[in-house]
């Protein structure tokens, strides 16, 4: 999710806080099984299993029918796109993608010809949001589930959307998807307590540091921070992924984090005690996620810059991007592999990006 | 210098356009030669010999008289810090130290006992530069040469005032002074030459980054300063000094940007491409020149970052001053005696700060 309204992000003598009411409607392989089930209870980062939350809908698995709309520049939307693509699940859910710039009510889809999203035939991602709720209050945000025939917002709950991919969609994974959510037990247990750090510390952690409205938030925002990457740094100093042997969904959610850091949170957001290139494990960490088919061609630097350096008015009034930082580095060799672990545990890569999901190599010029 | 007009620093569609016009009046040990030789050119960094600029006047060389007024914050200030006590003339000329913030109108003396410099009386920097000249037009900067009986500015151009010290103060400099302008010569004359390419390319050209009023504007200012950063880098490969064997004007004049390059011009002014510390011969050259007696015992990274942070207000309208970045690093090992040379020459290190001029250790928390 990223809020559309430009320039409005620090409240003055205010310690950022994130709205988190969302459209939390699902989409799931069994609408009555949903239905039926006790109501879900309030989480900050999503959860496994049946039911909805209160006053949610289900709606059903159903190929070609829902288009993920998820800006390349947007952290939250980043995520669905490097899980939609793990799992191979771009014939069952097409994807639109707005423009890394916004105005004060909407991402648009500026990128397209003639300004509109050829599926949904919206130039502004807010017309999707009014079609499902003429009065539509909230932000305008990313990721955005659109059911196609209706053209309305079936959810932005970008937490539990990508674990309803892994999870709901299986019947439409490609063949040696990689399993993402281990199997009920200890280790998803830890994997939710470990997302849920990541998410508060870290996720938006950063957003705390650079959205601070007084110098004493920022600088508790900057201690916690701190504190959770240090964590972080010795965790994956033992082990090659979060969670030992193979990707997993955490995994997914501080790699979005990680790679926008020395472009963005750095300078932009002030989150300056190091670059992650000074934390050895992080670094090494990040770049072999990058080289893994999934995450880094889903990078789009320029875009990245342009989002945050040009939509937070408030935070860098003359919108000048930075050419720096030098990026060369991501491609390096990481040698993470001596750490053992299969990246896929029983699955296999991804195939190559389709033709026409393919970032635009002047925009990260690493491959 | 740093100009006083507080948070009117970027012009929309602009390149930044540094000031140049002083107060180009001299101190001099020989006031009848300086009015007899002739007019000298004006200069973008200083010249060596006799002769006054057009409508400029001579004062004479005379210890106790005059108040160097330099804050701490200031890199055109800290150089004429590091010269004073490089060449012991720390007895000959006091050192006034206004705080590293100030307001629409002046640097003030805020951090002295009632917020007056217990020399000259005054509360702001301005006062000194009425005394002078009572409708003074142009923006209040440091350094500043004050005589104490008038109370009024008698120079701030910055780039004569160290020359002069060098060379007009022989009489009063410490023994074992070290020579930080080589004799008439080739030697002297390329020294010029660095030193102009290292004002225009480097210690104004991170202004230019960070001043830009367009992305053309900032964009061509971020190529002309990487150029000369990269020039730098290998100009410093294999010499320990700029211009060799031993400490120069050059030096000083490069290490006040370097000093605040990672925690301001990186960040604050985009000069984003690589960090100081990703740079090997120049991060070792300004650890080798920090850890020398008279360079980082003038440095107070707390006032430094305060001034940019919180004077810049249309680059950082909330004010917020980073935590980062980790200095630790500043006092680590450098090795560039290895390439030999002998930092003060002929002549010996300074010997330790006066008590009353010592930076406050917790805002350089690294001896």
């Amino acid at each position: 999710m990223e809020h559309s309204t430009r320039g409005a992000y620090v409240t003055g003598g205010r310690e950022f806080t994130r709205d988190t009411q969302y459209i939390e409607d699902r989409i799931v392989a069994d609408v009555d099984a949903a239905r039926r089930a006790p109501a879900l209870p309030p989480t900050k980062v999503g959860q496994i299993g049946a039911g909805l939350r209160e006053g949610a809908q289900a709606w059903p698995v159903e190929p070609g029918r829902y288009r993920l709309v998820a800006a390349r520049a947007c952290p939250w939307a980043n995520r669905a796109i490097i899980v939609r693509r793990l799992l191979g699940l771009e014939d069952a859910v097409s994807l639109g993608l707005p423009g890394p710039t916004h105005d004060a009510r909407s991402w648009t889809f500026d990128l397209d010809p003639d300004g509109r999203d050829p599926v949904l035939g919206t130039q502004r991602l807010q017309e999707n949001y009014l079609a499902r709720f003429p009065d539509y209050p909230r932000g305008i945000t990313v990721p955005a589930m659109v059911d196609v025939p209706s053209g309305g917002v079936v959810t932005n709950d970008y937490p539990q959307l990508t674990l309803d991919l892994s999870t709901e969609w299986t019947a439409f994974h490609r063949e040696g998807a990689p399993q993402l959510i281990p199997d009920a037990g200890p280790e998803r247990d830890e994997m939710f307590e470990v997302i849920e750090r990541i998410f508060t510390e870290v996720n938006n952690g950063v957003y705390r540091c650079g959205f601070a409205g007084s110098q004493e938030a920022y600088d508790s925002a900057y201690a916690r921070l701190w504190t959770a990457m240090d964590w972080l740094e010795e965790r994956l100093s033992g082990r090659r992924y979060l969670m030992g042997e193979r990707i997993t969904e955490a995994d997914v959610r501080l790699f979005t984090t990680l790679v926008r850091f020395d472009p963005v949170y750095h300078g932009h957001f002030k989150c300056n005690r190091n670059r992650l290139v000074e934390m050895p494990a992080l670094w090494a960490y990040a770049r072999d996620l990058f080289q893994t088919p999934g995450f880094g061609d889903t990078v789009d630097f320029a875009q990245i810059k342009a989002h945050y350096y040009v939509v937070h008015e408030d935070i860098n009034p003359t919108g000048i991007i930075p050419q720096g930082p030098d990026l060369s580095g991501w491609m390096s060799a990481h040698r993470r592999d001596e750490l053992g672990g299969r990246p896929f545990g029983d699955g296999t890569p991804p195939g190559p990006v389709r033709e026409d999901e393919r970032v635009d190599p002047a925009h990260t010029p690493l491959r």
